[in-house]
């Protein structure tokens, strides 16, 4: 009886089929979904705008990327005019690189301040899965919240999905605090990991919903990429670090952590799983599975995030343990969990992947070769800038060997040199903390770079002092970006 | 009667010559001045030092950068093995330029934090400049507050320059709020550029003080840029885009500012010297004289700075007035002056001055031609990233047309294109909030650049689009350096 899930007897009669929804978006609007990574983001209603195929040259927004129903569906469709602030479909990615679709990569901790600002003028429908609608109006979101708070509050109309393969159960879990329009002048009101300071739901004025389509669809399954020497050792180098800032007083035992992505993320999340840590917290974007079993044994005391980007069986988990996650998890907006203001107040430690770094610690998270966008900045930015220590790891090698990771100079600039304190590869880390350019070009060379492009990173730095107008940070101009010419002209950067 | 300024009786018995203090100072140690910007740094000892020449390899760490009596000083004795954050010294850049000076370029908001978290090891002597020392032991600055209460507390020992050139009765005009070791796990409490959260001086146990020496020397008086047809056309273009913001509801009518140094801020400054806006606020770094003025107008109603940087002439405004600016202007340490938190909750309007931005939005602070340090990112970066609107400014042209500030790819980055919301030149604006990288490099060329150079960034373009690897951001790689290399062996970029 979905219709219990709708506690708000008069917004009943907006239950609709998804065509009939799909009806509302036309040709040129803004459009605001909820869902951040595949998690949270209406699955019907972005296929029936795809099948109508009528409303093109959308503005698409959500709160980071979006799983296949809704970026992939739209891009195929050829609907999609602009996309921000982050995206991981292949669809999109090959619209963004012909030229054919606009994005702009943004910090996903700002996304909603720019929507407040006005930065894409204005928002005509948020599109939002939820999985019910409470007594007062305030609209439960699934396992992501992202800008949804945001979009519902900007957007003249609100259309929802509402999903059936979550409980209304997990109400409790959410924190909706609102940071709204700037200036805000007042602090955010959380101190720690677990602190809650808003409303369990979205509010929202029924008047503004328009419509509400029933979905059974779950999300994805998020990808993970299978565990090697490579990751376990770069975790390795992370743990060997943590356990030294903790001795030497730098890092307290129960520090707070952004945990990443994938292999290493889960290799570091394994290590972390001992006596020897303390009970920690984690103020991150999104929890996977490998978090998840720590907050359920308590080695991680409390956990805040923007997503839940969980396996079916990890979702099962989840489910199963919903009171005591209650407790010790909560799920908040993004510009709470990648706020700049919490992060440095939690003096959070910060891991992010890079795609390439430069000799004097700058990191290229975005573009490959200087003009092909990947992914974008996503929270690392937001992270990596506020946190207490700010790690970048990356494999030394990409593409069997034939892509240096550790370059003469990045060919796509995301964290500056004052934003990077450690850089990782499987080969060793490199502290750049307090270090001159030159230190670090030596650390980063001799500790992280692969063996066989050593010397020639040596060679670059020696005849860059030779050819600089200065031994600040000696560049060479002429040969600063030729290994990615070589890459570009000849499938390798040797 | 300089006795009576130190009301702690058993203090007045580490009263000493300047000879005697540096003696306290040697070889290998890392010393934390007071000073921000050419204003509150001790004069005295620092001579004292080069001249005893016996103290080399030093670590030299203010709040910024300092006046000629400490910076020169030293790094013309040859003393300086290491400067951080930020410099102006012409004898420290031809070091650190030179290789002989180890250099460390940081946002001036974050410096604090690196002391407390050890990046540049243990401090040995905080040497700082006072007016005062209170019943409580507390010490009172001068006109800069920078990094003092950190280095005071962080440091084995104190050596304090009594500078008697400033009155006593400035006791009141600081807050010293000491954010402290992270994780500080609470908000700052300040919501408002008035706010005042801390104590009247700066907290330290008598016993650490081990000398005193008495100084009478001034601050030096800043060196003004004229004003001029190219800083007067930026400052209308900025002035217009307020006016814009303001009327489209994006910016309260009583914004707070960030204001810059020179000649653009002081127009900017004079044209907000109009009833057409609100009473403003300023949270910024450093106050000037022109702030001053609208200060004591009450044109600004209150304001915040970490330095205050005024003429001869200023000061005698500014002493003259006191009572009334203890109600309107506080001075800060500078990790609550630049902090991330408090510029992001008060929407600050963020202007800075760029060295070189490329067709994208990227924007280089602090090198020549991608390897000489100029000066530093000082705050640029702590305000840019966190403020509500971030400009960033730069005549079109340098060196008498030789260089051109609007390039193919910067040589260097410091505000990558996500912190980057608007561009002046003399010839224009470019807003490049919700932008793309296509559109931004079309409204940065067509808008700023000079007419010189825009046949050229057009045809850089247009062939990047063909050269690269995609079209997100073109690039083509052999020549995005070329101007640069260009200029280095040609003297000119055209």
């Amino acid at each position: 009886m979905y219709e219990d899930r709708i506690k708000l007897p008069q917004l009943r009669e907006k239950l609709m089929g998804a065509d009939e929804a799909a009806a509302f978006v036309k040709a040129g609007m803004t459009l605001g979904f909820s869902g951040f990574t595949a998690v949270g983001y209406p699955k019907l209603i972005p296929g029936a705008i795809a099948a109508r195929g009528e409303a093109g040259n959308l503005t698409v927004l959500a709160g980071a990327s979006a799983g296949d129903e809704l970026d992939g569906a739209l891009a195929r469709a050829g609907l999609v005019a602009y996309r921000s602030p982050f995206n991981v479909s292949k669809d999109l990615r090959s619209g963004i690189n012909s030229g054919k679709i606009g994005y702009t990569d943004q910090h996903l901790g700002q996304l909603p301040g720019m929507v407040w600002s006005g930065n894409f003028g204005k928002i005509d429908i948020a599109i939002i899965e939820c999985c019910g609608i409470l007594e007062n109006g305030e609209i439960i979101p699934t396992l992501s919240v992202g800008a949804s708070n945001t979009f519902v509050q900007c957007a003249d109309k609100v259309l929802l999905e509402l999903n059936l393969s979550h409980p209304l159960d997990i109400c409790g879990i959410h924190d909706i605090y609102t940071v709204g329009k700037r200036p805000c002048l007042r602090p955010i009101p959380v101190c720690s990991a677990g602190d809650r300071a808003g409303s369990v739901g979205i509010p929202c004025p029924p008047e503004k919903i328009v419509g509400i389509v029933v979905s059974e669809v779950p999300d994805q399954q998020p990808r993970f990429a299978p565990p090697g020497p490579v990751s376990d050792s770069i975790a390795a180098h992370i743990i060997e670090l943590l356990r030294s800032e903790i001795k030497a007083g730098r890092l307290p035992a129960d520090f707070t952590m952004q945990s990443g992505f994938g292999a290493v993320a889960n290799a570091v999340l394994y290590a972390l799983d001992s006596d020897e840590f303390g009970k920690l917290n984690m103020y991150t974007e999104v929890v996977q599975d490998g978090a998840l079993e720590l907050i359920l044994k308590g080695r991680i005391a409390k956990a805040s995030a923007t997503s839940l980007s969980l396996s079916f069986e990890g979702r099962r988990r989840f489910y199963e343990n919903l009171p005591l996650l209650k407790d010790r998890f909560v799920l908040r907006p993004q510009d709470v969990s990648n706020s700049a203001e919490v992060i440095s107040r939690l003096g959070v430690v910060a891991m992010n992947t890079a795609v390439e770094v430069d000799i004097y610690g700058n990191v290229n998270s975005t573009h490959i070769m200087g003009s092909s966008m990947m992914n974008g900045i996503g929270g690392s930015g937001d992270f990596a800038r506020n946190g207490l220590l700010s790690i970048f790891m990356t494999p030394s090698v990409a593409k069997d060997g034939k892509i240096s990771a550790i370059v003469p100079m990045v060919s796509h600039t995301d964290h500056t040199e004052h934003d990077v304190d450690i850089i990782v590869t499987e080969y060793g880390l490199a502290d750049l903390r307090g270090k001159t350019p030159a230190q670090r070009a030596g650390i980063i060379i001799e500790n992280c770079s692969h063996p066989d492009y050593r010397p020639l990173l040596r060679e670059y730095l020696e005849k860059a002092k030779g050819k600089a107008n200065a031994l600040h940070t000696p560049h060479d101009l002429e040969k600063a970006l030729s290994w990615h010419r070589r890459y570009l002209d000849t499938g390798s950067m040797k």
